[in-house]
This record gives structure tokens, sequence and C-alpha cells, in this order.
């Protein structure tokens, strides 16, 4: 019979610690089946929980089944290399501390992310990092589900609205920021936003830019954000005509930077936010006869070893990719070792690495 | 009791489909747990298969556990381009057929190989797809032990030595010879191969470096081994010189190329066995203040949008690699479908894109 606490809610890990008289460590490695614990230690911990009643799923889970030292990753797009890098950094940290990762790549498709999510609690990993392809609070079921199987979840690239859910990501916002300000600060006024959330036809005005924006991508939001906030600070007024439409592909925006280029007054500067993006960028202006930055300036996500050995080389921006995915596995580790989530936003520091191509608008 | 068939040996699929009175590939799918069987049938390959002993691992398997619809994937580096294609023909293929795909990565590294395959048996996936870094047969035990336990492997970019498994790759020797006697026929000679596999020191003689490639990767030996039939078959001595020494890395190979270009003789053309080759090569032009292909001709593995993209873009073997994911993936599903392994080697064609970087020696 559970000992009466005087209180309500299930008994803590804390709660387990004191009535065994060991330090909460301890008692949570014990409960997590993590680390070394000694026999005698372990046995103090043990009762305690049975005498408090403590039996949470993760307890029954590695008594039942034993952990498994099995992260579960899904990513977005295991072919981007933006999510290459962060599978390294969270490979490297979590091999460093004896687990082994699993990577699904849902290639932006929610019904995938969903059934990826399924095959991890499956196969019962410990605990999980998502790169979400969901930008709605009724499309979170299947992070809910693995949460309510107490299986930590780490948000890692991208915030979820309505998961209050340790994230790691970079300051978006801040990023487009700097680097339309850099376009501005050179003195372009016509600057194209490549690509933006995929529209059917050109907004009407900003706000249904900023609507359509809404249902979108988190990071896709903040990167236009950023775009609006520098065009905003150097009151340059917002032109439709300069977002691109339509479908996320190379090929496309290779299309649309055409358009751009063919306006009357047309665009001197672009503003990628992929690196496919920039190479669809690269394209039409090849085929216009174009030369950067001689005919037009150009910034980018995600910086790459191509990127600077163009000539001219890039200025791109860059993200702490490795980081990222170091510091999503440190989170996640820490709460299978027992801490708490701490249902923060941890943001980490992209980088401007300015090369060559932003200059005068000719 | 088993009844007595009159020979050695287990009984096979076909066995019981005889007894069964039904198609080898209804008894194989009964078995095996895939596809449609009607009850009727169903039964009375189970009926035959008990009669006659049959117990594979399989069977077993499926009836205690259930399949799992899940193939592991283990690949040699996630950040690679050229996997994160195959993981793509791979996982279109397999979502097509009802199955998830589970992947792990090992960075080159062995240890982490067996790792890896160790986790795919535990997490009971139904088959599985390795990109192997066993150069020996004394290292492909985790790959055995799979099979064992009735999960079906196959390989894909690179064979291994003593499995004679299903295996999808590319004719490696056949690109690489192809790419040579393009940058021969322009009038080439001194043809630097970047990067050869990796040596502390210059091979003496052309035996040493085979012998040396011999104890790595198949696909590195076979692009070295296509190199050196061009050269042959041009009658161009061999040069120890010419070959890329020390770890496999872009900054190291922007210091070996830098050396073949500081030769009294120099390199007038490279040939570039990665994409990484690729980038090092032309951060060393700069560094020299050489240009492509006025200096330098320039022929790599594998094509990407950005070699396109660069002016002038740049000739490059494109390998099919979505199509060897599908395939990999197609033999494996077929296998657990029902089919028996056939112990092929599937060759896709690689192609040679000609762009602008190839032109007569200055």
């Amino acid at each position: 019979m559970p000992a009466d606490r005087g209180q309500s809610g299930p008994p803590t890990i804390s709660e387990v610690a004191a009535e065994a008289g060991v330090g909460r460590a301890t008692a949570a490695r014990t409960l997590g089946g993590y680390g070394y614990v000694g026999p005698e230690l372990r046995e103090r911990v043990l009762a305690a929980a049975e005498k408090l009643g403590y039996r949470a799923n993760a307890l029954a889970r590695s008594m039942s089944t034993g952990v498994t030292h099995t992260l579960g990753v899904i990513v977005a797009d295991i072919g981007n290399p933006f999510f290459a890098g962060v599978l390294r950094g969270i490979s490297d940290t979590s091999r460093a501390r004896g687990f082994d990762t699993i990577v699904l790549s849902t290639y932006e498709d929610l019904d995938e992310e969903v059934a990826a999510a399924n095959v991890l609690i499956d196969k019962r990993v410990d605990g999980v990092i998502i790169a979400s392809a969901a930008v709605d609070r009724r499309e979170v079921a299947h992070i809910r589900a693995a949460i309510d199987r107490d299986i930590p979840v780490v948000l890692v690239d991208r915030m979820v609205p309505s998961l209050d859910l340790d994230t790691v990501v970079i300051d978006n916002r801040d990023a487009a920021r700097e680097a339309v300000e850099t376009l501005i600060a050179a003195g372009h006024r016509r600057i194209g936003f490549v690509w933006g959330p995929p529209m059917a036809e050109a907004p009407a005005t900003r706000r249904d830019l900023l609507a359509e924006a809404a249902r979108n991508l988190w990071s896709d939001q903040e990167r236009l954000r950023g775009y609006l906030d520098a065009l905003d600070d150097a009151r340059i007024p917002f032109d439709p005509e300069l977002v691109m439409v339509g479908d996320k592909t190379e090929e496309h925006c290779t299309q649309e930077v055409a358009r751009m280029l063919a306006l009357p007054d047309r665009v001197t500067a672009v503003f990628c936010t992929e690196a496919e993006a920039v190479t669809g960028t690269l394209r039409a202006l090849r085929t216009a006869g174009l030369s950067y930055p001689r005919d037009i300036s150009l910034i980018g996500f995600d910086d790459n070893p191509w990127a600077s050995v163009m000539d001219p080389p890039l200025t791109m921006i860059e993200q702490p990719v490795h980081d990222l995915g170091a510091k999503a596995a440190e989170v996640l580790l820490d709460i299978l070792g027992g801490a708490d989530p701490r249902h923060e936003t941890h943001v980490l520091r992209s980088r401007l690495i300015t090369r060559a191509s932003v200059a005068a608008p000719s």
C-alpha cells in the first residue's frame, strides 16, 4: 500500500529519493535504469519507490523490458545537408553516452511523421528528437502519444505551437534580418525573398502574406518576419511581386527569380532561405546572362563547402548544425538520466559569413 | 512428428508448397506472413509446414511477434548526398509496399557498423540493407549474425568480399576509366588521382599501391583500377607522385593537390573520386591562382546541383542514386515476400555529364 504522503498527485523522483535517504541523482539513475548504482542503494531506492507507489511508466518499462539505449530521431529531410549536420551532432553526443541513434526521414510529409513516431514507439526507443512538420495544434497527437508512453521528446530546428517541450533552434528571424540589412546597407531596395511559404498566387497585401506564412513551418515564418523587419527598419515598402510564389522546388525557384529579373523595376538583390534556392537563383542569373555581385547581390541559407569555392565565393548564413544536434541530444539524455524536462527554448547563434556576393546595385 | 522426406536438411518452402498442393508463392506468402492468402489456403500451408517440420526462424518470428514491416538501413555516412539519394530511393520503394525504413549511420567506423547491426536485430527489423565498411572476411560476423537470425541482407554501393549476397552497385571501375579516358582524349598525360586509398606515404610502385588499395573499400579500389586501366590503354606510365597520400579529408586534399601543382612536371588534370575531393581541388586552384579548364582540367564524382551552377560548370559523374536505393529495396522486399535470395550483383549504369571543366592542356 502506498504510504500516505499528505498530498495529491503521483510521487516524484525527489520524494522517492528523500524516502530512501539518497540523492536525487541516485534515485533517478536507479528508477531510469541508467548509469551505475551500487546494489545496496539500488535496493533502498526500489523499496522506497514501492512504498510510495512510484510506478511511472518508465519504471515499469525498464523493469519489464530493460532500457534499450536507443534514441530515435525524426528529421524532415535526410537529404538536406542541414539535417545531416544535426544528425552528426546527435550521434556524436549520444554515442559518447552509450546510446545508438536510429533515424527516420519524413520528407516533410506529416503522415510519414505520424508513421515514424509510431515506429519509434513500437521499437521502444528511450527518447525522441523531432524536427517536426506539424504547424497546427491539431497535428501533434503523435508527439503527445510518445510523451504519454513516457518517452521524452525534444524538438530541434523548429518550434511547434501548442507543444511546451524542450526545443533547440537558432534565431531564424534575427539571422534573416541581419542578412537583409546587409543587402540594404550595400544600397539595395529591390530585394527578392526566395523562397517564401508556398502560395498559389502572389499575396495582395502584407497581411495576406503573414496569414499564409502562419499556416507554414515556424522557421519559414521567422525568416519571412526577419525580411520584413529589415525592410520596415529601412522604411522600404513591402512589394508582393518580390516574394516567390508557388512550389518550393529549385526548378520553380529559377522561374520565379527570372520573373523578378524581368520586372520593370527589377530585383537587384536576392535573399535565399534555402541552399536549393541559392542554386535555383544562380541558374536564373546564368540564363539571363547576369553575374553576381555586379548585376545582382545574393545572400543565402545554409553555408556549405561549395558556396566557398564558387567564383566569386558566396556570402552565406552558417547554422551551428553540429551544436544544434549535440544540444538536443544532451537535453534529451539529461532527461533520460533523471533530470526533469525544463520546457526551455535553447537558442543557438547562427553566423553571417561575409564573402563576395554582395556589392552596391549597378 | 515431421514426415520422412527421404532426404537430409530442413524442408524448403517449395516442399511445403508441394505438400499443401499450392503454388510456391502462396506458400511463401503464408510462411513469410506477407501479402494476402485466403484462409483455406493459409490453413493448408500451415498444416503442411507442421507436417514437414518446417520451422524456419522467419515463421517462428512472424508467429510469435508478427512481422514489423520495417526495413533497417546502415549507411556509411548519412552526411554524404550520395547516401541521401540512395535512402530516398529505398524509402520511396518500401513505403509503396507498406514498409517503414529506419536508418543508422556508421560514419565509416566498423565498430559502429557492428553496433548498428545489433540494434537492427534487437529492433526486429524484417530485413537490412547495408553499405558496409567491411573490407575483410574477418569483418563480416555482424552481417552473418543478421542472416543467421533469418533477417535477409542486401548490400548496396559496395561489394563485400566473402559475402555472397544480393548486391546493388554501379560499375565504379568503368565509370572511373571513362572519366580518365576523357581527360586523356583532351591531351592530358599528367593526371592526378584524388583521393586514393589512405596511405601514410607515396607508394613506391604500382604493385604497392594496389596492395594498399586491396585493404580498402571495394568502390575505392575499383575507381583506382579504372584510373590505371585508362593510363595503361594510353600507355601512360604510372607516376606515384600523382596519387593523393594521407587522410581523406577536404583540407588534406587541398594540400595534396597543391603539392601536385608544384611538381616540376605538374599535373594538368585531376580526377576526383568524391565531391569533397572536388571542392578540395578547387580550393587548391584558387590558392595557386589557377583556373579551370584553362590551367587544369577536372572531372569528379558525384554530380550535384552546385557542380552545374559553377562558372564554368563542372563535368561530373552522376550515379543513379535513387535507382540504387530503389533496386536494393525491391530485391529485399521480394525476398521478404517469399522469393529466394538470388545472390546476384545488380550493376546499374552511371553517366558522365559533360559540361565545361575539361580542355586541352595549356
